[in-house]
């Protein structure tokens, strides 16, 4: 059922990676001086295969679910507000909604497993369960649900490439899915609850170190099971992380340039990453987050963000507001003058 | 002569600050995580005196002329490439160009002192002189072409409030113009050659060393004379560094909110600062730049850029690929949905 999962991924197009480098050293620009902008215009003319790099059609994907481990009080928000802020996200409010519309992203809401379905128009319905078990008193997920929320994911790529995407972006809603994340960033990582644990959405101290020893005493529970990446994701993940996994692993097995948002979806990044470690030539990431693991998870993934702005939403907003960045660097890359054109003398 | 720019400049209005900021404690997401970009919306909020900040007009001066201590042999181009970097602007070749077009900002490009006048179409000729002198033989400048260039920028921000601009951004072009910036920076700051000095449009290791020294020489031959900024301006800097000081003075005392670019522009901040202290809570600063002495150079201003992604091109690149970051900024603030409106659970 996973099998797909080590599919092969291809490198991105070394050909057209040189001659996007000697292209850069011929703009009317000091050598290097666009710095990250010309690794983004390089790299992405290696992944689309192209001469003249473009980001004009987004897509962004919202996967929602919630969690069992919300029940022991990790969050600074109740369980409630997963489906509150899904009927946000139908209804256009939200931040990654505003940002969406910004870029002329396409949009949509996916339940991979809300506590209840609910109805409402727009909304992809592909639930796995309802909400998670509380991995802290058993496994998350059983292997049946994980199977199904990893093809979620790819199902939302499929529709992504139906419309020409040129960019996937994954956002997650799921009260309490910091904790997952975190969880699953310490088995991954061997770091501990203390380094990793983070405030969420807003916990106090004593809430931080409460929610530490939660996550902690759940780990010793499963660390028998814990031996494969696919094993700590059925068992300390969320579905919509799940989803995350699937969607990037399924995309860059397309060819789909992948944008990664902040901490929960960094951690299915580096989930992916440990699936099928080709994926890492796929991957831009977006923003540096507030949430305190996310730095030590970039670490690991030997990423730098391009942002940092103190952000710590999720729901994707992060990633959103990095477009433009990828965009201006395409632009510069095939707008710019060369110094022949430009007639700029160079010696 | 230049009376004016001590005139006041009034703070952003409290009022509009206290209403933004409640209103950004009720959109739907934890509070503050948006990070920087609810200080952006809060401030222009105050800035702009309204509700409802928007930046959808951005103006881009580009002010340009030579620097007769590029004869030292202090740049890694020949002083010609910057009336051919002027000509680029023109026929829209360059960096700052594309990026213009991207955000849909009214450009233009003033002479304010090239060697040799050129006649284009287009370009705005506000000559002061012929480039300025070798200071590290002489005052760059002498007192007349000081206060006519610091018009030069006033004027340029009137072109720019004409147009009801909502933002302004000035670039610079002029090769050698980062000696003369460092060179600035050591008065106003005490750091020394070495601290500063960096690879400008990229310098090796060697020829660092020699415009170091070369700088430290003309800092040591002018010292009894640098009392004050416009002195220091007078006998170290150029002329589009004096436009750039002129204009940002006039922009704050006309209330119009500014983005600064990387290390000239921060430098020519400061000395706004250094002459009328008030003008910093109009000030943005869009990127970090890779020219050594910026971090030094903003932690003076107190200042944390909004981005840094290794970019060292100068010409205003820096400031315009941060605008859509504003731009995000304000969209977020005027356009999510309220607690209330999302009904959504807050306890």
């Amino acid at each position: 059922m996973t099998a797909w999962l080590k599919h092969k991924i291809d490198a991105p197009e070394d050909f057209f990676y040189q001659q996007a480098l000697y292209k850069q050293s011929q703009l009317t620009k000091p050598q290097g001086s666009l710095g990250v902008l010309e690794d983004i215009a390089t790299r992405l003319a290696a992944m689309q295969k192209t001469e003249s790099p473009s980001i004009e059609r987004v897509w962004v994907s919202i996967f929602a679910a919630d969690h069992g481990i919300a029940e022991e009080g990790v969050s600074a928000f109740p369980q409630i507000v997963t489906t509150e802020m899904v009927k946000n996200f139908v209804n256009e409010g939200a931040a990654v909604n505003v940002l969406s519309r910004f870029v002329c992203a396409q949009f949509e809401v996916v339940d991979v497993g809300l506590l209840k379905a609910v109805e409402l128009d727009g909304i992809v319905v592909e639930r796995v369960g309802h909400g998670t078990a509380n991995f802290a008193k058993q496994a998350a997920m059983t292997e049946t649900q994980l199977n199904a929320a990893l093809l979620v994911g790819k199902r939302a790529v499929k529709r992504a490439i139906e419309q020409n995407t040129q960019l996937f972006i994954a956002g997650e809603m799921g009260i309490a899915n910091t904790s997952s994340a975190t969880a699953i960033a310490m088995a991954l990582t061997g770091l501990t609850a203390e380094q990793l644990t983070g405030a969420g959405t807003g916990l106090a101290a004593h809430a931080i170190l409460h929610k530490s020893q939660v996550i902690q005493k759940a780990l010793n529970l499963h660390q028998q099971e814990l031996k494969t990446p696919l094993k700590i994701l059925q068992y300390l993940g969320g579905f919509e992380i799940a989803a995350l996994v699937g969607a990037y692993i399924y995309a860059a097995q397309k060819g789909l340039p992948i944008l990664i948002d902040g901490f929960i979806s960094s951690v299915a990044a580096l989930l992916a990453v440990n699936i099928n470690s080709q994926i890492q030539s796929w991957l831009f990431y977006a923003h540096q987050s507030q949430e305190k693991g996310h730095r030590l998870v970039l670490e690991h993934l030997q990423a730098r963000a391009l942002l940092d702005l103190n952000m710590r939403l999720g729901e994707g907003s992060g990633a959103v507001i990095a477009v433009p960045l990828l965009q201006m660097a395409c632009k510069l890359h095939n707008e710019m003058a060369t110094f022949e054109q430009a007639k700029i003398t160079t010696h």
